[in-house]
């Protein structure tokens, strides 16, 4: 067993598939107390509790590192630090696992808005009949603000609904538009999906003045980060009718305290980031980190390396 | 004035587009009471209130009948009586109108019923965050009740999203099922959509049998007609979990009373006709009926003509 390596996890959760590591790797997990402690031994850290900040405190510490880290999660913010963004050690992430169930969420909120299904519901708990005129979504135009996979699957699956869809991204190439295009698509979206990393570049983004900027009928959702949004200006721009409604599955802070406001603004549907969580969704999590694994113990080159200065994989 | 046909309204709401006809029919409006009385002087009858009964209640009386009966709604249930069907009159629907909004609002139940949405709003109410992994839709199997135009933009929506999906209609034809495959596509569906006409072969089809037939996981959506389902087999698969759900937004009786017991089964949900109607549709059906009087008053034929033996406009 000692020239296998090392493979730290910090988990939360039971974990399948990993057990095909077995006699391939030395398999040790941790919670976050522990894993400060745990790192120096570490070939490799799976972070498997994505929620967790505790890779962020642990890093700046003492001693070896590990020289892979993968988190199970599309998103990378919980894990940068300054120190490891300066250090050899390469990061990966779950790159392809969420791109459809995110989408296929965002059209069930896109199309449930249009159709005012929770109010529906809401008539149908107080046994009331009230018919209402809906709304189209094809022929309507939606922004999606995040050019990676997530962002480019949910644009495809708007599109086959007949949403004239739009993708902005950190750069302007083929079929997306740059920063520069962001304002004035917003002005004429009927449903805007922020579907974008957290970088110092996004975070705080839909702000008052961006959604100052938006229609009065349009729809905010957010399938991205929390901390892209600031929440007390949606929160306005949804009493002051700015907008229409808006969803949110994300949070500045997760999970959302059971006293937060947010839970009953009007207007502002709540979900508990589970956009991209379909049965299954560990499993795959676990097929590619093991599909990974083997890449990185026979030498050849990882996937789904983050750029970690940008706090994503870049491409296409 | 002496020479321009009368136009009977049966009209329960405001009537748009129809002072296009001025100088060119004279309109008189009717109520349901004074509907019979006034049929012998009706060279044409537009049913503009489609949730009256009033025409089979009215038309066995005396005297000439109107040429021509246009209903505002796609399904003619409601107006047939034999000897309506027996006459030499003409009736026309409202076909295509609501063919693609009520696909779109089908996508927004099973969507929504995918995703769990319904649970995630009464949790909101709670404030209380509860993640769960919900279900994908691309690669589940649907089945779709009625292959006239409704039927198909369902199946074509549905497989836009990536669910592959089987039309089942009176007649097998290129890319439609006979009844007789029925059955056999029931018991693989985790999608059961009723868009059918009701007709003497429809009425009551979705009963204990075939609930009983489907799959513990599927989900039932009627955008038809209410009596396509038995209503007490419906509450019964769902209390003993043959099936996981169902969304009705048709009923046997209509609008659904206070006291229904329909409105808090659990798993059902429950809208009030409201499939179809989109920004704008009373709009699109008055134009839709001066476009037919134009042809009419040409002599053009008529277009949109129901099969009146069968209950519907056949073809493609």
């Amino acid at each position: 067993m000692t020239d296998v390596p090392t493979l730290l996890v910090l988990d939360a959760d039971p974990l399948p598939r990993l057990g095909r590591l077995t006699g391939r790797a030395r398999v040790v997990h941790t919670d976050e107390a522990s894993l400060a402690a745990r790192l120096p031994e570490a070939d490799v850290l799976l972070v498997w509790d994505f929620t967790s900040h505790a890779v962020r405190d642990a890093w700046p510490g003492e001693g070896p590192r590990p020289g892979w880290v993968h988190t199970a999660s599309a998103g990378v913010d919980h894990l940068m630090c300054p120190e490891l963004v300066a250090s050899e050690t390469v990061v990966t992430n779950a790159r392809g696992i969420f791109d459809e169930p995110i989408a296929e969420y965002v059209a069930a909120l896109v199309l449930a808005m249009a159709k005012d299904l929770p109010r529906t519901w809401e008539l149908q708990r107080r046994h009331e009949w009230r018919h209402r005129e809906s709304r189209r979504v094809a022929g309507t135009h939606a922004v999606v603000v995040g050019s990676g996979p997530i962002g480019r699957a949910v644009a495809r699956t708007l599109k086959a609904l007949g949403v004239t869809t739009a993708v902005v991204g950190r750069v302007p190439r083929t079929g997306i538009h740059g920063p520069q295009d962001l304002d004035r698509l917003l002005a004429r979206a009927d449903w805007v999906i922020a579907a974008a990393p957290l970088t110092e570049q996004t975070r705080g983004m839909f702000d008052t003045r961006r959604f100052g900027v938006m229609q009065p009928s349009a729809c905010f959702v957010n399938v991205g980060r929390g901390q892209l949004v600031v929440e007390d200006a949606l929160v306005q721009a949804l009493q002051k009718r700015w907008i229409t409604g808006a969803a949110l599955d994300v949070f500045a802070t997760e999970p959302l305290a059971p006293d937060s406001p947010l839970w009953q603004v009007p207007g502002l549907l709540v979900s508990p980031h589970m956009s991209g969580d379909t049965v299954g969704w560990r499993d795959e999590l676990g097929v590619q980190f093991v599909e990974l694994f083997e890449r990185w113990a026979a030498g050849r080159p990882l996937r789904n390396v983050v750029d970690k200065q940008r706090g994503y994989v870049p491409g296409h």
